[in-house]
């Protein structure tokens, strides 16, 4: 598996990406960047984001997998979103997809091997990595962002990080269930609009881009259309979100307002 | 027009920087640089704001205007508010005041142009631009920072982004009313310390910096102070903000929570 | 002083940072960044925080002392918090602890001279500095962010920034009262996840890492654990956060929901 992991992993290509629930009213963001800054001073740091909802892992895993891609091949994505820090959860670095990712061990860089031809997972060895005067409420500062650094900037070999291992926490996004005439999901989460995202992927649910659907959720049907303009103002619709995603809407509205749904609501789509 | 356009444009500097409604929360801001940084990885980013309120053209035109002159000339500014994407609203480039500017052609650019000597509006060919599979909600991602990002980066003449155009959707900043004794002017938006900014230029209704005023908004009469200090405590009071703007504020307070006006609501200015 | 502060001081890396309370909601820290990035175009630009509370100066005070030293020696910090603009407060340049500091004179920059052994402070020469035309109302982008960018890309000395000069308002953060069985401090600020972080320094308050103590605040007595896994599922507790402070958490939950203190009010900490 590593022979085969290290043909198809591109080298780091000097670029981190950072997603975690840290919010960015306080300076922990800021204090990880100079962590990094000042051991790496060439590594590119980017933020994917730092507004997933605090302790969902859920939602971390859900848009570090649909936002990795958006990055060059050989970007190494720290992804934090930790509320086991300083208990026995792992710690790991993962390649997949011509990406690194490293996190804690808690699913939520599980969603990104699921599909992935081939997948090497490494357990970080702290001891090794000189790492064992941590914090034990901050390891995003003083562990993560410190080895996806060294990563990026190739002073540290993947192969380096520590043993091979397995992820030992699964994905926390539920499996979408096919039933006969329609697809069980989820809502996911909401974004800043207030519309709603499901764990339907369009192009697994529907035979074709731009196939009409029915969607229930919360009792009441939606249509689908294609763009939020092609709806009714304040009509709640369903449409192809821009990350493949199955979403709710309200045209210059918030879904989120009207529909006020529970996270991991149950939705059925219906094509037509 | 071209011409006299091309004479007067510097080359683009390198620099991109982004405007939007998109707020903070979710990647859509972090997917966007990973695009631009895979495309084009010498491109240096910037964010002006993601805080435009959802939706608000008004907001958006007005922070970008004021806004884009503390960048380097040849700067790209990327903005995307943009509640009629997928719709038919056009998507424009223009370069005008030595900047370029990217964006949808819904008012939201226009008022970089009031007043610049020399404008160039191109209407985007994403066909000839090689952009045809672009999601129908989310083109800052697939068209305009990709674009932008070319520009940038040189490696699309601003000639080619497509043929000459005008303007679409006028400014939708409503203009100062000039009364005998005063001029009328609106309530823009509110900044993150409760300041109320209006549509009053104060270069252009008093007639020399410092000059004192009364203002008249929602039925009551403030007298004007130079800085906040100024003010007794709690007193509210107009001033001229750090953007030439008339602005409405409470010392060690918040006007908005003072106020309450409606966007848009009507302010008088009268030199004393 | 002079002469020993410029054998400690580190020449200026490069690097600069950026600690505001304007928020990201409007253009202010872009703007800020756009004025650096147009005179001094090699300058690395940093966020350290921009959620200060507006006006809290405490705040601020506390988040750069402990902010500033994850960032590389040399690293030039411009802070602003600054409730006092346009009035006659003083505007100051620091070097302390191999870092530069660049804000106003209102005991933002205090806290980190206290245990420095060698500060130089310097007053800005605004009219040697070429800075006489600046707004009344936002010295951070006119005044502040300019001499930092200029430090930061060597254009400026130090020395050349001002004359020699002291802090006129002290550091804002209560000092710690040492009782007989007991510390006396004070709740500062509360953090993303509602954390509660008070002035006690765990490695001034306490006899050794990990040594368990009792914490009193607002009539209640909490337990010490090492980390939030530690404590029951909705248990109040005390803990070192990852910044040398005691500070007050709730698994999984809220600490401000649960306790709801005004900022400032008292904790006290028995070793046990």
């Amino acid at each position: 598996m590593a022979a085969g992991a290290e043909r198809v992993i591109p080298e780091p290509c000097g670029l981190l990406t950072l997603l975690t629930d840290f919010g960015l009213t306080d300076p922990f963001v800021g204090v990880m960047k100079g962590v990094v800054c000042t051991a790496e001073p060439h590594v590119r740091i980017l933020d994917i984001t730092h507004g997933i909802r605090p302790g969902s892992v859920v939602e971390g895993a859900f848009w570090l997998e649909r936002s990795y891609r958006y990055f060059p091949a050989g970007t190494v994505h720290c992804a934090v979103v930790d509320p086991g820090v300083g208990s026995s959860r792992g710690a790991v670095a993962v390649a997949a997809q011509g990406h690194y990712f490293v996190g804690p061990d808690n699913g939520l860089l599980a969603e990104v091997t699921l599909h992935a031809p081939h997948v090497e997972v490494r357990q970080l060895d702290l001891v090794a990595l000189g790492l064992r005067d941590v914090s034990s409420t901050f390891h995003g500062r003083d562990v993560f962002c410190v080895v996806a650094g060294r990563l990026a900037a190739r002073k540290l070999l993947f192969a380096d990080v520590g043993p091979l291992a397995h992820l030992q926490v699964p994905s926390p996004i539920p499996g979408v269930v096919s039933e006969a005439d329609h697809f069980v999901g989820n809502v996911l989460t909401v974004d800043h609009f207030g519309n709603l995202i499901t764990s339907l992927r369009a192009s697994e649910v529907l035979p074709a881009s731009g196939t009409p659907f029915r969607l229930q959720v919360a009792g009441q049907w939606l249509r689908s259309v294609r763009t939020f303009a092609d709806a009714e103002p304040g009509e709640l619709v369903a449409l192809i979100g821009s990350f493949d995603a199955v979403e709710i809407a309200v045209r210059d509205g918030s879904a989120l307002s009207r529909l006020q749904p529970m996270p991991g609501a149950s939705v059925k789509l219906f094509p037509s």
